[in-house]
């Protein structure tokens, strides 16, 4: 028994009770992922009423270790926020009693979601091909770096790695000459949100057909969607009609701009706002200039509408600033830093900060799920598990004995 | 009739087939949004199967404006990525006829998503009170800018305002010393990605209890979210056991790092690799330093790790690196810009690009949807359309006849 797993008291807490709400109550889900894709995928399920098992290697996902500010071993804040509402079994799938186990679980479950290399997973017979016949309506959603038709397919990669290929980093080196990363694992954090929004739909259509079947939702792909989505521009033609690349949002101005003591950025959209906007700053007569008279001639002359900008906002405060439009009704704003968010009054309007007791970490902030369902929300939050914290009792859920559930424990098949 | 409408013979190009293909087969969605957060959502919708139509005011959606290159008016690149797939009415909702035909679609349809203001929505008798009994199986989904249970409730946001009040903006401040915005429509993209993901949700519950719903998606909330799940840190516990932040991430030096020639990325993340990495930098002594021998000491160690990486990237071109690193198994890329992804041969492979005839736009490029279903994809594609394209069909289906929708577009309550 690992020394990090909890006192015995604390092993049961977990388990959740019949009926969880939310629109995804009932829908079992086996979860063979690690680190953020898979587990922000697999947590986004369980906020929305999705029962959760997740079973994690010997030593368990790394994620629990990689943050600094843990009150105990294998249990970092980053761990619990992308783990709440999940179950955890620790299971050794190299030895033949501990894949037979998860492959009890998953002849059981509704969804098996995995961010294991495929080859790997076919080697494990954890394959879709090989999984249906011991549940037909079983949903596999495989988490891929890249899709397994392209050259790419075996290869590593992570966060940054996909950041680089995607073009993220790109459009910043067009924006401000350098290649950067969004300071976020931003990929891995898209992706895990679009895999819980496939596992939607094929929920759906399985209701319909009644057969489960095979999802791959490739990291790569999935970001260069989303990248040129917005930047293909004049290029979605064939040839081209001009430049890749949104312009406005590629300007090096385009960010909170300074003003005598800070930042603000103000986002005067349609003609009302914009003309609210240049009264504002004292420049009524750029109502009547031809380069901002309408949305479309200001994205054109969107350099020349950022001088402005710029020119304007570096002569007053932010605090003033603010009041002066918030007056004319320009759309402004201040920016916050992750400190300022944990005292921000809508935020505390809304409840987005609850405070919990967890049963072994102590007192501890979680957010609000941010989505509303009017038909109903899952009521029963579950602390993030500890590793292994309810290997016991998922595996007699699963029809083990206690004889058997102690052979296992004994052997290191199950932890 | 709007000059930019089209031809007559491209009016009817839109009409799906019976039975679309794809998970979301059969489901029926009245889309009243526009720009970026309402369209990215209802064309997921549309790209897995569902059956949109796009209820435009006069004049259309501003996106359609929003972007240089375009081949004829009302018809930029970027609406054309957003907007595949589905069909075009134009309703002029202040004329009663307008507003009736508006119910009258949502009342045959399955799915209501809109971006209007909360109190816009009630006085036009469009929101989900008022609707449901019209049709209680509606699922409306109402992308607001924040929540309507808080304060900032009835202000107007766009997406730098969200990027600025999320923390977006603030960890660049962390990272580089000044606030900036990732240079895309970011918060947008991702909460009509996380809407899409609700509505599956919801079609999946309703076809357990037989009524719809509302869903509410608050994009501040949403990425507030976002931004935490990775950020909140050490202060997920009450008091907090450290400053917030992933100070990995948060590290000027995440970036791409500076060779002889370029950049290039590299992700050494377990033993193997970050071993093989040393070894490849010729600096096999570092296996040893208790610094970097174990992935916590790594990160424990993040700025030391950094510097250890720039001093060593700095001494060699950017392909040599890549050779290296790929012979010594450890993860690394060189970066792409958006023109690159044009043409990157995994891309190409996996069929990402594709090209289509669009009955008024001539050639156009089209990104394959990147998720995989095994169960059945959407098989047809349809353009996106033009302004009103196809409100006569539109109207017919509802039940409209010949003489009713010349009444209607003679009035203009139908363009």
């Amino acid at each position: 028994m690992p020394s990090d797993r909890g006192a015995p008291e604390a092993r049961s807490v977990n388990r959740p009770a019949k009926g969880t709400g939310g629109p995804l109550e009932g829908v079992k889900v086996v979860d063979l992922t690690t680190v953020v894709v898979g587990p922000i995928c697999t947590r986004t399920l369980a906020d929305q009423g999705a029962e959760v098992v997740k079973v994690e290697a010997p030593g368990g996902d790394i994620l629990r270790y990689l943050a600094a500010g843990s009150r105990t071993p294998a249990m970092s804040g980053k761990f619990i926020n992308f783990n709440r509402n999940k179950r955890s079994i620790v299971l050794d799938i190299k030895q033949p009693e501990g894949l037979a186990a998860l492959k009890r679980l998953i002849a059981a479950a509704d969804v098996f979601v995995s961010n294991v290399r495929p080859a790997a997973l076919a080697r494990a017979g954890l394959d879709h091909a090989s999984l249906a016949p011991l549940n037909p309506r079983l949903i596999h959603c495989g988490i891929v770096a890249f899709g397994t038709d392209g050259r790419y397919a075996n290869r590593p990669a992570y966060d940054p790695i996909i950041q680089s290929l995607s073009g993220v980093a790109g459009t910043f080196d067009r924006a401000i000459g350098e290649p950067r990363f969004v300071p976020m694992v931003m990929t891995d954090h898209i992706t895990g949100l679009v895999s819980a929004q496939a596992i939607g739909f094929a929920l759906y259509r399985r209701e319909k057909t009644g057969v489960g079947e095979a999802i791959e939702v490739p990291m790569f792909e999935t970001m260069a969607s989303f990248v040129t989505s917005e930047h293909l521009g004049a290029a979605t033609f064939d040839p081209p009609e001009g430049p890749t690349g949104d312009a406005r949002l590629l300007s090096a101005d385009y960010r909170p701009l300074p003003t005598l003591d800070g930042y603000i950025t103000v986002r005067p959209n349609d003609n009302r706002q914009s003309f609210a906007f240049f009264d504002a700053i004292g420049r009524p007569e750029l109502k009547e200039d031809p380069r901002f008279s309408t949305p479309i001639r200001r994205t054109e002359n969107a350099a020349d509408y950022f001088t402005v900008q710029v020119e304007a906002l570096a002569t007053k405060t932010t605090a003033t600033w603010l009041e002066i439009f918030a007056k004319a009704d320009v759309p402004a704003a201040g920016y916050n830093t992750i400190d300022d968010l944990l005292e921000d009054p809508h935020l505390q309007d809304v409840g987005f900060w609850n405070f919990d007791e967890h049963p072994t970490e102590g007192r501890i902030r979680r957010t609000r799920t941010p989505v509303t369902f009017r038909g109903g929300m899952r009521e029963q939050v579950l602390p993030a598990p500890r590793l292994g914290a309810q290997t016991r009792e998922i595996l007699a859920e699963a029809g083990y004995d206690a004889v058997q559930i102690d052979a296992m424990l004994a052997t290191g098949a199950a932890q």
